[in-house]
């Protein structure tokens, strides 16, 4: 989802708001939930990626569309907690691709289902007149205790990230530039879903909202704070980044987790999450009552006019 | 799926094939299948449609559009004897694209949606440069012994077909020249999915194979003439029609069903759809041994060489 969509989206809502649920949960997370058995729930994401608005053919391997395609889906799934099982694929090729393009885009695909154990269940290929249109749609597993919604933060919960934030937009603006080399870019080309990380964090009854950040946390901390209603506070100075702040505060398609912790908790949390999955946890700040969103910068209050990353 | 990508297809399924299945069954249906709970299954059916491949923004209304995104996906849920119960929505839109056109289109998704009583539980919307591109998912939800495979056929089995085949496809051809008023053309534009018909043929145990008809029976059946490794004798004279035999032998998009029903039982099996939807239920042929496709008019044998219908 992006921004400026916000109101159709909210339209959208509003509009389907009065159909039928049938067993599912109104729209607001990283995936939508559904029963499934008496003690478990399937979750669902689904991204549309278009050619020149997501990548362009010029500059990304067809192993790093397909890579990014099934990551963005599996960071969702992973956002609740939960264990990816399968995904669907959707692919629209242009007669101008070469087959040596769809080739290599399955065997990226291919590559990325083995290392995180997904199937590849169902889809659907079409021709198109000149874009190429991919769509994934990722299905997740978990025990309905553990899945992890935006709207179970409480007040005097402790704000957390996963990894560093930043590396990946940095990338991005790396490879705008020509400078394809740098480790950032490299990053941000093969930039890992925190699978394992989500259903580590997804068992633990301490963690209490949680989502990926896909457009910076200055931005996606309000998706946790409306579905909580609450606020926030996050010290600048925290945030856990090789580069400049803005692409911490800003940047999208980190694939790290954005969640919150009963206080008094996050030290264990932390502990079993590097001792598990070798991936650290920090804390940035935590959630106060209001609906504001203060931003520090070690323990002094800032003023930040920040927007989140708009997709190129 | 369109003609000439199954060996693209076939290529995924065999590169995939070595994966963890993860509780789904194998590609070869319309929907995939998943366990969920002790005696239940979801389904799941993806379609993506481009414009200027699957509709034209200049001849076709929003709502249409809307409407035939979900019927092809409700189709295939109906195919696997299942009840539609939500799907996900992801649309990239161009800027020239105007807000009442996606908001028509939401409108026509909608009636469409309450008309079956699905919900919009998820979803994607992004940017696009020129072109529109709808993906839409269909989950169905059916009991185990419900659920029906185009695996199924066997040998003495009747082939069957609901309502009348060529209708859709005489439409289309009427909106090509221009005729958007026939009957035929309505009809096309506004097409129904046999959601309804499914389910109940899905509850009767002595209909063995299903699927929906979306390339022309002499197209479809091999599918499951190759899923069920039977042959089919298939006569001409028998199939329900009001327009050209060739549009009801390779037309598409009519989304009737296509079913084998065990001889003896076809009767009552066409007497409850009748009774219980309104819809008839014709016999057109027999599963026979081998791996054969016979054509018989009036019961004598006559050649053919039919191609299904190919998107334009």
């Amino acid at each position: 989802m992006q921004k400026g969509e916000f109101s159709f989206i909210g339209d959208i809502a509003r509009l389907f708001g009065g159909l039928p649920h049938n067993g599912f949960e109104p729209i607001g997370d990283d995936c939508t939930v559904v029963e499934c058995g008496d003690d478990e729930v399937l979750v669902l994401s689904t991204d549309l990626l278009v050619e020149d608005v997501h990548f362009l053919r010029s500059a990304s391997h067809p192993e790093q569309v397909a890579h990014k395609s099934l990551m963005v889906n599996l960071s969702d799934v992973a956002a609740m907690g939960a264990h990816p099982v399968a995904t669907l694929l959707s692919l629209a090729l242009p007669a101008s691709v070469q087959q040596q393009w769809a080739k290599s885009f399955m065997e990226g695909y291919y590559e990325a289902s083995k290392r995180y154990g997904v199937a590849l269940v169902g889809g659907d290929t079409t021709a198109s007149t000149d874009k190429i249109a991919i769509n994934v749609v990722a299905i997740g597993r978990a025990k309905r205790d553990c899945v992890k919604r935006r709207s179970a933060a409480r007040v005097g919960d402790a704000i957390c990230v996963t990894g560093k934030l930043g590396t990946s937009s940095k990338g991005l603006v790396d490879i705008m530039f020509g400078d394809l080399a740098t480790t950032a870019a490299k990053i941000h080309s093969m930039a890992q879903a925190r699978v394992e990380e989500g259903i580590v964090l997804g068992a633990q009854r301490a963690v209490h909202a949680m989502m990926d950040i896909s457009d910076g946390i200055a931005s996606d901390i309000r998706h946790i704070m409306e579905q909580s209603k609450v606020g926030a506070e996050i010290d600048t100075a925290l945030v856990p980044r090789d580069y400049d702040l803005r692409y911490a505060l800003s940047g999208g398609e980190d694939y790290e987790l954005l969640l919150t912790v009963e206080r008094g908790e996050v030290e264990a949390v932390s502990e079993r999450l590097l001792r598990t999955t070798g991936t650290p946890l920090t804390v940035i700040g935590r959630i106060i009552e209001g609906d504001e969103l203060r931003w520090l910068e070690s323990g002094s209050p800032i003023e930040l006019d920040l927007q989140g990353f708009t997709h190129f």
